[in-house]
């Protein structure tokens, strides 16, 4: 045994040892021996429904639209900040190939704005203009890239964590009528809206794919 | 030599291979030997500039704050989304003890709002409602906190990376009139915003510290 270990080269144990540093510790993105940034992947409890995602505020942030409920009649779909993130992991593949490779998982966290909001429009005044600014966060809603177990939504399925705190442990993905038919409908690529977020948007489609 | 290899703890050896590989992909923000996230600190050029910090995309996004121009007599200070980045070991630290360790990184990228804004509050409308959609990427701003480097404005350098693309490569420290002293005047603890960013503001302060 001590030969073998005197004979197998330092960098394959440190290349072992980084990868158990990586599995142990949810904020590591480390590169694996194939120089790819390992994955989280999705859970899902025994009778199918989706375990909350760990660690989505160290993942990559794209961006976050708004739709305030004072710029909606008072009843916006979703009247908070949309801080949106990509599981870094899958995003490096999309950075490579254009395509959203099986199990890419967005989310979606819920942000209300700051209050009281002293203005018609939802706005309210701080040193730096007025505006709107991030307040309490308000739940999440996910969303997974799986062909064969979300065929019935287009490939991917949706998921409605709570549109409050503290959000849900597990969610059940939600019939076609309820989010999938309005991505399907309008989002750009995928069923991912990339013309709200350039960081998705600026990546090549793979070659022969004109969509985008 | 040969010896001395074999007498090194395989540990030591992986730990030492795994801050190899944290330093040579800016994605890796691996636990060192000592179960702290590894931490990327600013960089400065010969004649004290800061150089352009290295992939914030990958770094903890903590908010992003609006005041369209249309909102501000359509002169805005900062008319784009302000997508607020901390660097992710520096924020590990500051979760623990409540007070921003000496060089501490925080990005702020400008995002602009979507355009044409159909509506006279800068705003326009989309399958999800009428609001604020994010569009081009449009330069940087920085701080950092050094407190011996930066004592002339209260501990905190304020660096602008260029108000539009691409952003600059290096940036002098701007005087303490152009930024420092309205953090200094408003922001709620130690020259950040924390008032606008939850994350920042629910971590407990140090004991015995009364502010924010």
């Amino acid at each position: 045994m001590k030969s073998m270990m005197n004979k197998m080269p330092i960098v394959a144990a440190a290349v072992a040892a980084c990868a158990l540093f990586a599995a142990g510790s949810p904020r590591s993105y480390a590169a694996d021996d194939a120089g790819q940034t390992s994955r989280y992947l999705p859970e899902y409890t025994s009778s199918g429904d989706m375990k909350l995602p760990k660690d989505w505020r160290h993942w990559v942030f794209i961006g976050s639209p708004l739709t305030p409920n004072a710029l909606n009649g008072g009843k916006a779909n979703f009247p908070e900040f949309h801080n949106v993130y990509i599981e870094p992991g899958s995003f490096a593949i999309y950075q490579k190939t254009g395509v959203f490779p099986e199990g890419t998982i967005f989310f979606k966290e819920l942000q209300l704005t700051k209050q009281p909001a002293e203005n018609p429009d939802g706005s309210r005044t701080e040193p730096s203009g007025r505006g709107f600014f991030p307040g309490p966060f308000n739940g999440a809603d996910v969303t997974v890239k799986d062909s064969k177990r979300f065929g019935e939504t287009g490939g991917w399925g949706y998921f409605n964590f709570h549109h409050y705190e503290p959000k849900a442990e597990t969610a059940a993905a939600r019939p076609k009528s309820e989010c999938a038919f309005c991505h399907i409908a309008s989002a750009k690529r995928d069923e991912v809206w990339t013309q709200f977020y350039p960081m998705l948007d600026e990546v090549a489609l793979p070659p022969g794919n004109k969509k985008g």
